[in-house]
């Protein structure tokens, strides 16, 4: 039987086995309200908290603590809105990128409409944030400088370490839309110094609905969605208990040996990626080849649609994604080729792979089997193909 | 065995095993993001819309859509501030009432921040809204009307029907945080003609961190966390598609018969509300008799703590609340019965009883036999009570 080959771990990965079970008993036993304050509620609470500790423990987050969140987007949302409401009497301006994943640069463009100013950094060809144009672009009034830590759509790492060393020296604060990278490899959060750093999940095979914004201590944020007093009375709403312990338990996992993982994707990607590109003409790797997720490979295969080919493939039972998940539906390319100075029309014709725990040689293999024949076939009812020239 | 009595359903819920049963799958199989454009995904992504049909279909809700969130605060954030924001050239002056959960009191004390100008209309003795008092409330710049279906903490409900007609002749939108009643009683948002309404799964024996919110076709909402395209562009973020489907299946078992529940629990908490004041000196019901959900018992005993009782039904095993969960951290006494005219020092020794599915007449039977003794206790140490003068 032809068995499906998901490679779109980017988008979202499965949950693991192991962190469903340890959400299982908060749905029917361990169901109390943590804010009430009978003994069961204090169990619950406790078992909050120490989920919250596990993660700070793993990501090396004790400088701050670790509000949970309905998402990684509401966590890119916590973290720019309610850092700029918060310091708004120091500045109102703010640096992203053009990079960015759309709930940061969704949000930047709400704060525009309500009289912050954004500057959107450009990135080199290799999808790296310029930093010379980073630091031109910090003015006396800049407060937060938002960069995403690794990009979805490339897996490219950009220079964090760099820039919050930078942005310091004028105390400006940093947030990082880690969402793709926390969970991959194990970040340093004291070390960085960073201010403000969002994860979501289901990115590291725990459940969907749920993330995480961490705040160091000191720096101040206002709250978005206003109600009762939970997570330090910065998000108001029950606490979504057995989605935090999943949460927890999932980078527990994924910390247990995420060097291993690493390499072993990295492996697979690396084959796939010279396999690709010495069998099919015209196609080239977008992004750095170095400083990237190992899992993750973005290819522009020219003179063609990134959509037929993901239909095709689909039909090979091969589930792979032509960029972001979040916008897939519009026929808009990406905005991150885009930025990099990547043609429309080759923009156009990108696939991104993004492996995960279950991929095995055999399905790199497969891929690498089917998808020139793919290709083959839509060049030649393809107008602009001319065998490459 | 001295088995564990709960009684604060309206505090929350657990989750109904059929409920787990139907979300299961979409945690390790249907795991895909419903935004991706391969095969699996569409899958997910139709379950998701059957998931919204279904609640549509059981709240008859044709005449609009429903849009998830990650609970029932961000819905009343949501629907609060979104319509605020996307009505504001029509005027700026909102009304609520004084006895609405904080998801909806601190929204609009944030909107007040911002500009906006807020009514908080006074509640009767009984702990209803004065139709009054919200008639001379309506001012030429009033945009929004919103008052909660049922209390929290006393279970009354309010006369929704009768302030949508009043709203609605001068075109002013109703929203309703209606996440005590959803679930308890049949809805008709159709016939009610409500502009927005709110409800929350963990009310109604679905799962934590998931919510909905009802918006009437027509009515325009601006999002309040920005990002990707989900959810009618209303609710960016990867949809949580376990606890979707956890929402729909929740209620359709609520809605199968919810008459019967209603009616079996009203019977144990009428049992139980007249058994307490026969047996309790100096304790009377807080809100009105008749227009209260069938579950909910809010009773005041005088000279008593609050906290005090609840530490001692605890040590029964009786789980009870002394108002909502999620102000219980809070030394203030309940904002709801201070508004109905309660002293601060009656509004101190506030209980509330919830009942739900499981709850039997043994369990009423240990509470009423319980409970007198410890009033006994307490008030022997009060230096307040005089043998009832």
């Amino acid at each position: 039987m032809n068995t499906a080959i998901y490679l779109d771990h980017n988008a979202t990965t499965y949950v693991d086995p192991k962190v469903v079970d340890a959400m299982l008993p908060y749905f029917t036993e361990k169901f109390a309200n943590p804010s009430s304050i009978y003994s069961i509620s204090e169990e619950v609470q406790a078992d909050i908290q120490t989920a919250r500790e596990t993660i700070q423990n793993l990501l090396h987050a004790k400088n701050g603590k670790i509000i949970f969140t309905g998402g990684g987007s509401e966590s890119d949302n916590l973290a720019i809105k309610g850092y700029a409401y918060a310091n708004q009497s120091k500045g109102k301006h703010i640096i992203t990128s053009q990079i960015e994943h759309h709930a940061v640069i969704h949000t930047c463009e709400q704060l525009e409409k309500e009289g912050f100013t954004v500057t959107y950094v450009p990135v080199d060809d290799k999808g790296v944030v310029k930093i010379e144009e980073l630091k031109k672009a910090i003015k006396q009034d800049t407060i937060l400088i938002t960069i995403m830590y690794a990009n979805n759509e490339t897996g490219v790492i950009q220079p964090i370490e760099e820039i919050i060393k930078i942005a310091h020296q004028t105390k400006i604060a940093v947030h990082s839309d880690a969402v793709q990278i926390i969970g991959k490899k194990e970040i340093n959060i004291e070390t960085l110094d960073i201010d403000l750093l969002s994860f979501s999940a289901h990115k590291f095979y725990g459940p969907k609905g749920v993330g995480g914004l961490f705040v160091k201590k000191g720096i101040k944020i206002n709250n978005i969605i206003q109600g009762g007093g939970q997570e330090f009375k910065l998000r108001a709403g029950t606490e979504n208990t057995a989605g935090i312990v999943g949460t927890a338990k999932a980078l527990e996992i994924a910390m247990q040996n995420w060097k291993e993982e690493w390499d072993k994707e990295k492996k697979l990607r690396d084959e796939l990626e010279k396999s690709l590109l010495s069998l099919i003409p015209e196609s080239q790797v977008n992004g750095h080849l170095e400083n990237r997720l190992a899992n993750t490979l973005n290819i522009i295969i020219k003179y063609v649609e990134g959509e037929s080919m993901l239909l095709l493939l689909n039909s090979n039972k091969i589930y792979a994604s032509s960029g972001s998940a979040c916008t897939s539906g519009s026929l808009d390319p990406s905005h991150v080729l885009l930025a990099m100075g990547i043609p429309h029309e080759h923009a156009h014709g990108s696939l991104r792979f993004s492996l995960g725990k279950k991929n095995t040689k055999e399905d790199i293999a497969k891929v690498i089997e089917v998808l020139p024949g793919i290709i083959n076939r839509l060049r030649a009812m393809s107008p602009l193909y001319k065998g490459g020239k």
